[in-house]
């Protein structure tokens, strides 16, 4: 059959889109969700249906294209193109046999991550891979399998370097910006961290929204190479260096649902480490209340999880567990936390003593797993790279390769607007809320807004009295702010008991 | 947060969609998938976003909304309306509550199938609902909860008769119209039976095509009531008439991977029974090669269920399991199957044995059911109806209630074009494949076009010598013709040796 291209605007998300007629798809005997293929001379797309009955959308005897359809199939408005019925892609018989619960071998679990990066499936097939994996749950060998396929669907950054670190949180502590701290150590100790990090889902802020308060973020893999060339270490954002891009598509459909199927986590986390050629890997999950992973049994499951497929993919791996009970940092927020970085990394009276501490711990593990300093020594060599300045000094370098250029803490600027949060009882601080304290500062405005976010005057432990400040909440917007500030009193960020 | 309304032209499917730009959405904290409310003077809705980064499609400052939506906020083109976010839906809590493999209350369901009703879940929430149904399996409860759910979303057929009587085939075999020989014989013993049928998903033809081809079957519930008060019983069409209307919803979502998770099966037709108030009901399920249920072991299975949930629901319940091995009637395609109907009605030589055989069997149970022929007698009181000419007079007479007219099989036109399939050996009949024949009927244009389809020379058992007719082709269109014909040769839809 012949159509008219017409063309459609809107997002389609995952999938390549085309719209047709009610009395066209009768005729072709064609269903919504089925597959054709669409033909305008040489070139050839497979696009997915959605019909309609309403003539404004697409008439009989149209087809209705989105602009990068018409673009790939060369093809101009109003021009014909010829359609056919095609079968459903494979892929989509080996999702169903997940869900009936069989085990899909490597060359299967290849044929579906490439799918899902070709925009070959639907949403709705999307989400049953995902539900499948939620529910069966892969196995090791599946895991390995969707890892690698994973890695093969993106770029790789290839280094000539022996040894090449990498780092990863599971994240759900609000300020935690080791990170930051942790790669100018290691690269002031002449080891090659390309760190690609996350801009925030959930939280105030990810690493990548905390170093753009500073420089670029954004970088091809080719930018991103040329700067670890130079300074040994990048802060990269991962979701413009198109490592591992199905990664992406999968946590489309996982969000509305917040599913973090293990065995997807797994593969996200550890193709994007191999997409670097990373040969030695840390991974930290954070325990505790308020955390991603509340309790030690959880964590324990999924660090052995994490180390047989680690050991898999012939990754060196560590995987620590470490206090999730409450924020790292003072400033919650991009430019908040990027100031706790910068005084911390100087050694400064006002530098933050929970980040210190755990960026000393993780990167002296990791010196110890690359050979630089010997087992129960690594971390007194991060302390004496953190206290002679070079990394301070390392990190300066980065920034600047990333076209930043140094700044004290000082001249980070912050929201104008503040209004500070005062305890109605003595006693001493039992708990913080990472959950509550991020949110707080998301209604605050961050990450988007980089100058907002809460900034901390206790943590665990600290005695107060009636009337001493707890943390102060910055916004640019003043509805904003005094929105945040009610919000608090039907919440319990901050117990003191 | 205030945007100006444009308007954008798609088909939605189930959810109501609003499409902004991704500035405001960053700015609002928002992502794809969020729910916001929308307020337009005094009128409110719920939608789902999604997000655009096209300056095309929605540009900073507009919101994108479907000509329906803006129909229903009673709010016009560039006019200002205000968002705001908008918590998820209770129900997808409800969802997750079972792919993590917990047993859902009543109100749950309830809540779940009222949210899917009003369009308030989107694909990928919908999708997650069936997956955890398909893996996890309802149990007694929850199936009993979601068919009275479904009842609770629709539209109910309330008759003042003490017995009503249903029946319903799970399908999966070709040219079985047991219904139009069934409906009238019950009717005519004085037995009040308002069907209600669907139209072909993936067979040549659904009982409400090939009615279709004699007269109306798209009603209203007040309509249908009508028919079957002056003449016990109707035809009917399920789409029309708004039966648990969520079950739609549910099925699209299914399709794209065939799936029919048993306990959404039966809460589906169950619920379509109750809705007319059935007080009894036989459901016949044919088993055997190339039917839908091809075990024994499996279609025991599913009796049980049906058995047991009927009973929840106060059912009197009959299920049978039949011989799905091979087509029932002679012609496949809505004009050829009307055509057997007429004349096993009118018992002429050409009437269709297996078509009469199944529909005296079933009709017989039924008036035993009813208590219209002692245990054993009822078959034989079916016959009678049939052979009396009672049953043909019934049918016409509902068939006139209906806007059609009496004609007879001759007078039902059918395609001009035919091609015959002719035997290459001499022997028995083994096997005549009900997927096949029906895809080959389905090539050929039914039930789109209702004078398109197979009619078989054959049936199992038969002797043939080499050369013989097997079938013919009938098609409207040559080529269709000409591609079904060269589409048989590549298949092995009828087996002689």
């Amino acid at each position: 059959m012949r159509l008219k291209v017409k063309k459609i605007h809107i997002n389609t998300g995952n999938t390549l889109i085309a719209v047709i007629n009610k009395e066209d798809a009768k005729q072709l005997d064609i269903y919504s969700l089925d597959r054709i293929t669409i033909t305008c001379k040489n070139k050839k797309i497979i696009a997915t249906i959605d019909i309609t009955d309403s003539e404004n959308v697409v008439k009989k005897g149209e087809i209705g294209l989105f602009e990068e359809t018409i673009d790939a199939l060369y093809c101009k408005v109003n021009q014909l193109v010829d359609i056919s019925l095609e079968r459903k892609p494979r892929s989509v018989g080996f999702i169903l046999k997940k869900l009936k619960g069989e085990r899909l071998n490597k060359e299967e679990i290849f044929e579906i991550v490439k799918d899902i990066n070709e925009g070959k499936l639907s949403d709705i097939e999307l989400t049953y891979f995902v539900a499948a994996g939620y529910i069966r749950e892969l196995s090791l060998q599946e895991t390995v399998s969707l890892t690698k396929a994973m890695i093969a669907s993106g770029a790789t950054l290839k280094l000539n370097r022996k040894i090449i670190v990498d780092k990863h949180c599971i994240g759900g502590v609000a300020g935690n910006r080791t990170t930051m701290i942790v790669v100018p150590i290691l690269a002031a100790a002449g080891l090659t961290i390309p760190k690609t990090s996350s801009r925030s889902i959930t939280s105030a802020a990810g690493t990548a929204d905390t170093v753009e308060v500073l420089c670029n973020v954004t970088f091809s893999v080719k930018d991103m190479k040329k700067i670890v060339e130079k300074t040994n270490a990048c802060f990269a954002w991962g979701g413009a260096v198109n490592l591992a891009p199905a990664d992406d598509k999968i946590i489309k459909v996982e969000s509305p649902m917040s599913l973090d199927p293990v065995g997807q986590l797994i593969a996200s986390i550890l193709a994007k480490k191999k997409s670097v050629c990373a040969t030695h890997v840390l991974i930290d999950i954070p325990v505790g209340r308020s955390a991603k992973i509340e309790s030690r049994k959880q964590a324990n499951m999924l660090k052995k999880k994490f180390l047989d497929i680690g050991h898999e993919l012939g990754l060196k791996m560590k995987v620590i567990l470490t206090d999730g009970t409450q924020p790292i940092g003072n400033g919650i927020g991009p430019a908040l936390e990027a100031k706790d970085v910068i005084e911390t990394l100087k050694n400064s009276p006002n530098e933050c003593r929970l980040l210190r501490k755990k960026s000393l711990f993780v990167a002296g593990l990791l010196l110890e797993m690359c050979g630089k300093a010997r087992i129960g020594e690594g971390r007194k060599l991060a302390e004496n790279i953190l206290n002679s300045g070079k990394a301070y000094k390392k990190f300066f370098e980065i920034i600047k390769a990333q076209g930043g250029k140094e700044v004290t803490a000082d001249e980070i600027p912050i929201a104008k607007n503040f209004k500070d949060i005062h305890t109605d009882n003595k006693g001493i601080v039992r708990h913080v809320d990472n959950k509550i304290i991020n949110k707080l500062a998301r209604l605050a405005g961050a990450p988007h807004d980089k100058e907002a976010g809460i900034y901390l005057f206790v943590h665990k432990g600290c005695k107060v009295k009636k009337g001493d400040k707890l943390f102060r909440i910055y916004s640019d917007n003043k509805e904003r702010l005094e929105f945040t500030y009610q919000e608090y009193k039907r919440k319990d960020g901050i117990v003191v008991e």
